[in-house]
């Protein structure tokens, strides 16, 4: 295929679009890949919509190659599967929805485990029908708050989901790791750098997950890893190493001080450090992370009533809300306002102390860091007083452990080696093993080898495709333009003519031919331009080859460019097709 | 590519689903081709997706042949450009509407006419520039008061629409030109039985347009032609040939007679032909084509007043609403009701003459075939009274012609040669000169040869490709099941293992291999079922060539069925791949 530059719909643009902030956003408007239609709706131009086929390309190859069928349900649902597993609600702001002529409650798809769990139920009944892995490339659509940098993150986006059903667990989990080594492929195909994270499932439901993360400083996840041991993970899903306990006895007892005006961990650092007697006790400098924070909120799971939460942290931290929302999910939390705290006096803000919180049955969750022996600086439950030497497991308890601690650089790999240290990254996979949650909800059995219904399990993979656009420009750019991959290029060779001699018009015409014939995808660029135009383009378009029919075209030689190293170099005309070929 | 049945996501049906009234819509979803989801909505399972992939590649193949360049534009749309031609409006209860999380108003694209005028204005600026075709292959939406047929007539359904974009009407006729040459490659290729008919452009404005109907008995669309001469027409577009007018010198004056108990014409024949001076004067017994019907009706254009409209038709006619409808266009229409009567008391019913709308400045129009000379039995305004020999031309005028009486099988064809007949298809493609409806709407200009704006003249053209699938599907099949042709279907050959034996098993799974390695898509029936069972199944899935593995391996022959013609033969099993391949 030879695509002419003089025909193509495509005009690039030398300024940066008003609205664009990231690198791969302005690229791709300013080489005409994309145009904006609405907030995070777009519109792909040809070049862009090759790139994207090409990427649909290999997701579909690979996964074919794990025995995943192609099917392609509907983008716009009636309301009730989405009733039956309650998302209709659960997706809040997020779900575009809509009614019919005849008042009808419909929905745009968001991803379709309750259509793909049916269209099972509707044709196999049997576990020698399992396992079986489906999947769709498909318009997907999400309300987003803040859809953002293009394709990105976009309100209309394609994506590949795939939905794998078992009847037993362990056939989950094959069906789970053929899905995790197909990605890798997927991702490794398209030159991407990324990481493979231990996820929370959020409102997906469900246990094991992961995410793949694509490294990018502009990267809405925060992950840590551990750069010894190749250990990765949500921040979300870190869990903390808890010490080993230390000896009680010998202890100190513990004591209140009056501490006038410390209602905050550094006015009460101050305060320790300023008493010798505090310091001695210790036999060094107080730290933050020698007192412990009680932060006070409430909880309540889907239709019950809300819940008071103490949780007790090291005050060197603070509390990352994500990391708290996912500890406590499907509960949701708030934080405690001037009227909570007003109805129950027994809290005393800036004081609150282990104490009160037993006295008066709130529940009450420790980091895993207070573990049995360790000494804390701590609320006495009264205005400007605190306890010190309040010892874990001597002088207090609690109802358990949460992961509502910030992680930090530095903090210590949960995999016992090495320690973490925080980066960014976009997702671009995404997979669950989700259970029974949505079979359950369908009642989606299957007749086992006893011809007694076993309820099938499942799991849902997601790769959002036309966002891999955006991820594969943000990793592989400079500052002149894209530069793709050879999986994703909108064509294998770029041939500009930079010479207005006919006879090299001419054989530039020929090398386009031979290219073509040779099975390559051809750019020619035709146009009556000055080759320094020609030359911007080129680089901003991205093909990974430029061929350039210059002034050498007199001397019987073409250049050959390597978009990626900025590499080029002279060859004789006539083996410029054997060379790319 | 070997598709095991073993393994395929596919469960054929015995029996008709008890929604389906029409052969290709119980026949895709009994071979397991679709499923539905909700009233027009519907699931594209492997065999039915691979359809409906084939048929994309020959619409992408043509459309690119001719120069057309493929985008995407989102589904979800903003209402703004909609706004601005007003089919935010006009669409009325077709039109899917719904609203964003910041209560912004947004439709899902029904077609883009809009959304590609703003692209091209987006980019050029140039006659230089043009002329330019842009496609895409995309979900459309419109929420169909009567959804029907499965994928005949749906609600998310996938479209091949394009768009030209010329400087002149003469390039704008020529993009045509091209688009109706592609259709009819496209079609052909498809092996579809089809018409093209002249047809109103409707709700989408602008002139020339013709429509590729499918023949079907099933289809919707009424049309006529003249086997004579080729001729073909949508009933809306038929135009009737006017007779010569006739000499008005010597014909008998205009008569009033007491004709009680005649409202209707069949009582005003019945009457004529009772009395003999009636008779006498015409010298022939007086049929329904002697009187003249005169119907009332009110008329409206966008935003403007009702007003009174009178159609006088040979009494031997009805009216066609639907070419009433199109001859008013952009006004719409509605019947008189008591009300309007009551308040206009020189309209007498039954009894309308052309007097009383004269007298009453009535706007007055007349079927073409009612021309000067030509004598009429008539009302004569007041109750049981009628004209006798009222000579149009003599008697009374009009204020023009319109076609709105039936058109029928016998008329004379309007190209002057033989006579219509009537027949009904199905919609497969719409080719429309817009004109500049749409670039008026959007002041889209380019600058011209002389630097001065002129405004782009834009073609609209669209193939139903989902609809496609069922209408090859309409046309292909016999009553044992589908019988695709090349182009569309699922596989090239199915081998069908009709023999335990371990053998016969290992052969048939040679000969799908090198079928494979010929690069011929194949279905491999290994199931465990019995050879009625696989017969039955190949017949009702339908590729083209069956090739059967049974009694016959032991003889060192295999079965070749063609599923069109219904033909068996026995070859050779090692001649097998080089017969087909």
């Amino acid at each position: 295929m030879i695509t002419r530059l003089s025909h193509l719909f495509l005009r690039t643009l030398r300024e940066d679009p008003a609205d664009a902030e990231v690198p791969s956003h302005k690229l791709l408007v300013r080489a005409g890949y994309i145009r904006r239609v609405a907030p995070g709706i777009y519109s792909w131009l040809p070049l862009g919509l090759r790139v994207l086929r090409e990427v649909e390309r290999v997701v579909r190859e690979e996964m074919d190659a794990i025995g995943a069928q192609e099917i392609s349900l509907p983008a716009l649902i009636p309301r009730e599967p989405y009733e039956a597993t309650g998302r209709w609600t659960e997706y809040g702001d997020g779900l575009f929805r809509l009614k019919d002529r005849k008042n009808a409650d419909y929905l745009l798809g968001p991803t379709h485990e309750e259509l793909f769990a049916l269209t099972v139920k509707g044709e196999y009944s049997s576990y020698k029908d399992l396992p079986v892995i489906l999947y769709q490339v498909q318009n997907k659509y999400r309300d987003e708050e803040r859809p953002r940098a293009g394709i990105l993150r976009g309100r209309e986006f394609i994506m590949k989901d795939s939905y794998s059903f078992d009847v037993t667990d362990e056939g989950l989990a094959e069906s789970y790791q053929r899905h995790r080594a197909a990605y890798q492929r997927i991702f490794d195909r398209l030159g991407l750098r990324y990481v493979i994270v231990t996820a929370t499932s959020g409102a997906m439901g469900g246990s094991a997950s992961e995410e793949f993360l694509a490294e990018s400083t502009i990267g809405e996840d925060t992950y840590v890893r551990s750069p010894e041991t190749g250990y990765a993970a949500n921040v979300e899903a870190v869990t903390t190493p808890a010490p080993e306990p230390l000896p009680i006895d010998g202890l100190p007892e513990a004591t209140v001080f009056d501490t006038p005006g410390t209602p905050t961990i550094a006015t009460l650092v101050d305060w320790a450090n300023s008493r010798e007697e505090v310091v001695e006790r210790l036999g060094r400098p107080v730290t933050a992370a020698d007192t412990l924070k009680n932060v006070l909120v409430k909880t309540r799971l889907p239709g019950k009533e809300w819940e008071l939460l103490a949780v007790g942290i090291p005050g060197d931290r603070d509390v990352d809300e994500k990391r708290l929302e996912a500890s406590l999910a499907p509960a949701e939390f708030a934080m405690l306002d001037d009227t909570d705290f007003a109805a129950r006096p027994f809290l005393v803000k800036g004081y609150i102390g282990p104490r009160a919180l037993r006295d008066n049955k709130v529940r009450y969750l420790l980091d895993p860091r207070v573990v049995p022996g360790t000494r804390w600086i701590t609320g006495a439950d009264a205005p400007g007083k605190h306890v010190v030497d309040l010892v874990a497991g001597r002088d207090f308890e609690a109802d358990g452990t949460i992961e509502a601690a910030e992680v930090r650089d530095g903090d210590p790999s949960p995999d016992g080696e090495g320690t973490l240290v925080a980066a960014r990254g976009i997702e671009i996979g995404h997979i669950f093993q989700l259970g029974r949650k949505y079979t359950n909800a369908f009642d989606l059995d299957v007749l086992d080898v006893n011809g007694k219904p076993a309820r099938v399990t499942m799991g849902s993979y997601g790769i959002g495709v036309s966002r891999l656009v955006a991820v594969i420009a943000e990793q592989m750019h400079d500052d002149k333009g894209l530069r793709w991959p050879a999986e994703a290029t909108p064509a294998d060779v770029h041939v500009v003519i930079a010479n207005k001699d006919e006879q090299a018009r001419t054989g530039a015409e020929s090398i386009a031919a031979q290219l073509d014939d040779a099975g390559l995808r051809v750019i020619l660029d035709d146009r009556k331009a000055s080759p320094g135009v020609k030359f911007k383009d080129a680089e901003l378009i991205g093909v990974p080859t430029i061929v350039v029919v210059g002034r050498g075209w007199a001397n019987g030689v073409v250049e050959i460019r390597d978009r990626v190293t900025g590499e080029a170099r002279e060859v004789p005309a006539g083996t410029v097709v054997e060379e790319l070929a």
